[in-house]
């Protein structure tokens, strides 16, 4: 991403129910904070998933990479980023950053991922983005 | 339940993402295996849940109650059961055992529960179950 | 609870990893959201949960109830209340309610809960309170 | 891997609570089910991944990549099977492929995915694998 391009921040807390018996948090919630993440920026860029859905298109995850650098510890505060890394008439990917940011040190990088989200419509058939949608999602990178 | 009841036994491992911090497998988690159970329960009557909903009819749980005897850890064999309790034309309530059972020793009983659950037409109102379910699930108290 | 009681009040969005194929929160999820509540109460209390379990308590549930009233779904704000119900030497009983507010219209009820929690040691074996948690807990009535 | 590895196979149905509103399986649940199939290597390979964390060895994971070909549903019959990709003294990558196999045609791959795990101390400092554990892993290569 280039430094203009918009960004989603955020913020939470660590859950007791995302924590495992090693006293950290389970690696594949790291993933449903991507999608809080990009919930967010998806609002930020003026519409929402939701309502992307209820009008006939699903984004669905097609790849997903993620690098695990530092633990989060149970009711610790997260914050998750997240920008559009590509788009294409028919697919999107994603970039995130997940930090650690309750101490009063510098903001500590626990993850870095990316995903791929392909345009399927209501039937579960690849289709183009909304042209809406496309725009918005350009113009953010 | 009376002893001729049909009861059924589902019986899988502790994941590891189903454990806390705490050591021990996180308290939300006995629901699913709950749902497990019930859904194992249904196949044992001769039908399955999804086709269930796949023909218009939804159970939706509108009350839950558990109690925890003992905790299950991480890779121990998990056995759950359950059976009706009671029958009416537009709700069931099932009741569930779930017992630890990788020991030598006899079985030990972690949680006790049952759940309400209602019957509801695709858009989400109250119906009576179809005739077919209602036969089976009396047929099993 | 009496109308001067201490009530935690925390507001969150919900997942899409919290739906289910239902289209709506899968049930078990609201045990979560209890967590939630339970430990925004005690922080609200002047304590951490997280202060407790290092300094070697535990607070096991030992029984959870819960109505479903309505349903959530993806991306509504939801808004949990916690409080102290009744508390013992050994054990408290919290109580909650979960409220869907992001609507214009007036908060609409989905569950009210209540859980029992035990306290235990390090290894697991009862004990009394800590003194300071319990009065804290006692004042919070 | 080569022909001869050895390859781990789990079977278990989807459970309802690892749907999402798509109504298929929510995307992070194949990270888990990786997991699943991880232990059962290991157990096949002549010890567990309990018993090595007891022993004051934790498998951390470090990467994770997860590929999605098709969709799971609710009470689908899924197989998860896993090997080892690549052993280092320090960490080791696994394989995995995931199907669906409850129809009468052949399987159908879902997901392919890899994740490399580094060997932890109990206090969570970097260490060699035990020489036992890593024997084992190059064994079944």
């Amino acid at each position: 991403m280039n430094q203009a391009a918009v960004r989603s921040a955020s913020e939470f807390r660590v859950r007791y129910a995302e924590t495992d018996q090693m006293g950290v948090v389970y690696h594949a919630n790291y993933l449903i904070w991507c999608e809080i993440a990009r919930t967010d920026l998806i609002r930020q860029l003026g519409t929402t998933y939701a309502s992307l859905e209820r009008q006939g298109t699903v984004l669905a995850v097609s790849e997903a990479a993620l690098r695990y650098h530092a633990s989060a510890r149970y009711d610790e505060l997260i914050r998750t980023e997240c920008w559009v890394d590509r788009v294409r008439s028919r697919l999107v990917r994603f970039g995130y950053r997940i930090l650690k940011i309750d101490d009063d040190s510098s903001p500590l990088k626990l993850v870095t991922a990316h995903t791929t989200l392909i345009a399927l419509d209501a039937s579960g058939r690849p289709r183009t983005m909304p042209a809406d949608l496309l725009t918005r999602l350009k113009g953010s990178e």
